[in-house]
């Protein structure tokens, strides 16, 4: 079994440092520290033990350390930044592997772009030695791209030329979507097995700058405090309080910064006993056998502080805190170690009231730092469910509580059934949360997402007194189905018995299509598009065939392909 | 070999006949006249010959029938609209076939909205039977949908549910994103075999109305006036002159609806001779054995009539509209029929005056029907090289005549090579046509996607006065490579080397991903996100394996899945 949770004191392959507002986060594989068998991961190439680690690093960074203003991503090895996915790795892994490794990488790299775009800190590649393949797809996810200009190291994507397959985390589409590269300068760089050294790179816009070896230190060393001036001056004007001293960032205090108090992320407990999986406020019951789970998610057990001073005293016990961390890990618990599942039945249970009470402290505070992360914490782990890759029934029953936050993971659902019996009368709630705050991929809020055709509904649920009885929720547009008592056993099992059925892929790329309307962003180019090509590309036997590239890779045969173009 | 080139008079599947202002496009399958051996397109199912009549009955509405207002996609067949793709057919192609029949499929659906949107003319689906798969598909492309009320007769969408695949030619993306149905709803009838009929399908958005069979012919009919009545009103107040009787559109006469002048388009002369394909402006050389192609489009051979009257005389000799249908067929025919060409090297030639002169002639009298009509076939049929999974280089040497239009060929390329080489200069030139005639799927021109880094670097070209040499083509941006004579031949021939050595796949996810950059439209999402997932799909066991859906239906056996998720 895979598992997701981690913490700087375990890490194998990364050193994570503070000198005040600045993070140093090194990259430092261990060759033998690897996942599974069958592969060294030699040059600080990764897995996706090594990607745990990235993603509870920058999550931390978050909660434990709010002064960081500018996190540098460099490497501790000489010469190499990092040398990207594992070659071998992939081509000892399964199709389904492969695809969720993806994914997470994806999601840790858009964690990265979340954290620059919405909490202000600023990344900083520094790249001390080559990056390749997904070590330059890291660099990317950065806002600002540094290179040594030691006469051999240079930014690649050689997934093409040399492996038949695609830059699998984001590159392609942030070299024309977010850096804005030349079209055929990106087709060029992207087959180039080499790729290019710096003065070129900076030309063509894939660095921002590059140095000779000898000042690497120093002048990347300068762009970071600048970075962080420039941040302290823009918190400044967000009224977080500006830096007096105006000094380098080494020596700020943390007070100095307007943002102290972090909080320490502890362990998730969870009791995982046969079939179950048991988390404080989050259960998973797997139904093998039928190939679906329960995931329930329950609310807090009572009315919770107010004040952003008792909340910092709670930290990681805070109930959104906690319980969508957990969510988060249950996702990704079965996303890889569950891969039979194919249907998820979401139920929310606890007091509405409670969790109301908590979405309008959220809403209130959202200015101070820890609150924002919170909810952009509870925002990506609701994208994660977005892209999880299995089928999703919201069931609405007595006792159930999809209120505001909790009602998203209704909204996420790709239908939702609600009991209909006026004897065991059953609600849903919306919150301030439901208005802006918990967006999709695609920019929009679920609500938005749901009523593209009559966006005028999306006011009249967000301004609606009270909770939608069944019918309120029928005739609002907020559910699928509406069984009676008699009918909803039956209905329900039927309905989990036919979605399971179905053949498992077409549901995957059925679900990608239809949960996904209107506009597009990066992050839906990234997992819709690219995604799709490179999920293609990795069935491909000119990949993955005993001719393939991928299979070929590193040994004295060759790849053979079939050259017929599709 | 398969031909894309048709007229009425040979249409198998189709009848189209005229009244007035209104067309009528009825389908009516030829069971056995099917392109390939294996199976009968029973029930009006479609294979690509019948895609292709559909397409050009669509291009000749345009051309040869301008007062042409409102179309009716109907059937001949009792009971049945359209029962979608052959799946027999699918069952026994070539993956590569499978994936150029979609892309064809869809490019024909996007030209009904294409010629709704631009050119005003109302696309009603008459359903007096049951639409399912790609039928529904068809229908959903049109502006309105009406469903016969028989107490039978459905919409559905059964590729997941019954065949394991996706629908393939836009429906998933057009169900959410056009008629905005909601995504529960539409999760429900994606999944739903047997569909939805009248009431409940237009309650849920997916038909526009619902009528008994004894009125449904009248209703309809009642519907089609409507729509050429709003049309024609629409048409009043851009200048084209209003319909003065307002009388039902059969007694229309076309004069009174300021369209006149059908130009027929007759069909194209091509000679193929071994590996050359020449039509009377387009060259096609194949290089079989190093996988690629030249294609050569020629400028008009002198200057050319300036007025409209001239060049409805010309019709369809006229040079931007006989050498796009020239590169239009060109481009089919290498899709389908040559898979093993993976790169097209573009070259244009000619006199650069003669097409400039032609470009100001289109955007001066853009606001004349032939020339809209023109100008929207030009741009379709440039969205169709974009949309080509094959590399494209353009090559600018010396006699070449990549000006205006044709230079668009240049900017659709992945990379273009300028020699630079004093003593035979060479020039690029820009027209107005650049500037937003010809846009790309994304609603961007070529030039806009090349400068999404520096957008003032559009206006500076299109400012540009006169022809851009080498030089100045490089400092504009407008080229990848400029190598001079000594290093000319070499530095092709290896590019082409290596490029037709690469994957053929990882090319074709690359070039996806590279060549739509920024916003995405309807159309960018069906060929990139929905199309990825398909191919996807259509490679995975669980579809076409010896135990698939694909594989096993209509047989006693019963697809065995493989349950995994990814």
């Amino acid at each position: 079994m895979i598992s997701f949770q981690t913490s700087p004191e375990q890490y194998k392959h990364w050193k994570l440092s503070f000198a005040g507002a600045v993070a140093t986060l090194s990259m430092d594989v261990a060759e033998d520290q690897t996942l599974a068998e069958g592969y060294k991961l030699k040059l600080n190439s990764y897995d996706l033990g090594v990607d745990i680690e990235l993603a509870d690093a920058i999550q931390r960074i978050r909660f434990e350390h709010p002064e960081v203003r500018a996190v540098v991503v460099t490497s501790l090895k000489p010469r190499i930044f990092c040398a990207g996915a594992n070659i071998y790795m992939l081509g000892t892994s399964s199709h389904a592997f492969k695809v969720n490794f993806c994914k997470f990488t994806n999601e840790t790299r858009c964690a990265i772009e979340d954290d620059s775009g919405h909490s202000g800190r600023r990344y900083i590649a520094a790249l001390n030695g080559t990056a390749s393949g997904g070590g330059y797809e890291l660099a990317i996810a950065c806002d600002e791209i540094y290179l040594v200009d030691d006469g051999n190291s240079a930014v690649s994507l050689p997934e093409v030329p040399l492996l038949g397959v695609l830059p699998g985390t984001g590159g392609l589409t942030r070299l024309v979507d977010k850096r804005k590269i030349r079209r055929d300068r990106a087709d060029v760089f992207s087959t180039l097995a080499e790729g290019l050294k710096g003065k070129r790179a900076k030309e063509w816009g894939l660095i921002d700058d590059t140095f000779p070896t000898s000042k690497f230190e120093e002048l990347v060393a300068a762009r970071v405090t600048k970075a962080v001036e420039l941040h302290a001056a823009e918190s400044a004007e967000d009224g977080e309080g500006p830096d007096p001293g105006g000094s380098s960032p080494s020596t700020k205090s943390q007070a100095s910064l307007g943002r102290t108090g972090g909080i320490r992320l502890g362990p998730l407990s969870v009791a995982q006993e046969g079939d179950e999986r048991n988390y404080k406020y989050v259960s998973l019951k797997l139904n093998r056998e039928q190939r679906y789970a329960d995931l329930t998610v329950r609310g807090p057990e009572s009315n919770l502080p107010t004040s952003v001073e008792e909340i910092q005293q709670l930290g990681d016990a805070y109930w959104p805190l906690r319980a969508y961390r957990e969510l988060d890990d249950a996702l990704l618990y079965l996303r890889v170690n569950e891969p039979e599942i194919g249907l998820l039945c979401l139920r929310a249970s606890g007091n509405a009231d409670h969790v109301l009470a908590v979405d309008r402290t959220l809403a209130a505070q959202g200015e101070h730092w820890l609150i924002r992360e919170i909810l952009l914490q509870m925002a990506r782990v609701l994208r994660r469910l977005d892209l999880t890759a299995k089928s999703l029934f919201a069931l609405i029953e007595p006792g159930s509580c999809f209120a505001g936050n909790l009602l998203e993971l209704a909204l996420a659902a790709d239908r939702g059934y609600m009991l209909n019996n006026p004897d065991e009368p059953v609600a849903l709630w919306t919150s301030e949360l439901n208005a802006a705050a918990l967006p999709m991929s695609n920019g929009l809020t679920r609500l938005q997402s749901r009523f593209l055709a009559e966006p005028e509904r999306v006011e009249q649920v967000l301004g609606h007194a009270g909770g939608f009885d069944t019918e309120a929720a029928d005739a609002a547009g907020l559910i699928t189905f509406a069984p009676d008592d008699l009918d909803w056993e039956d209905e329900i099992r039927v309905a989990i018995e036919e979605r399971t059925s179905l053949s498992p892929d077409a549901l995957t790329g059925m679900e990608a299509s239809l949960r996904f309307a209107g506009p597009e962003s990066m992050d839906t180019k990234i997992f819709g598009r690219l995604t799709a090509w490179q999920n293609w590309i990795f069935q491909r036997p000119n990949a993955v065939g005993p001719q393939g590239a991928l299979t070929n890779y590193g040994k004295p045969t060759q790849a053979q392909f079939d050259y017929k173009r599709t």
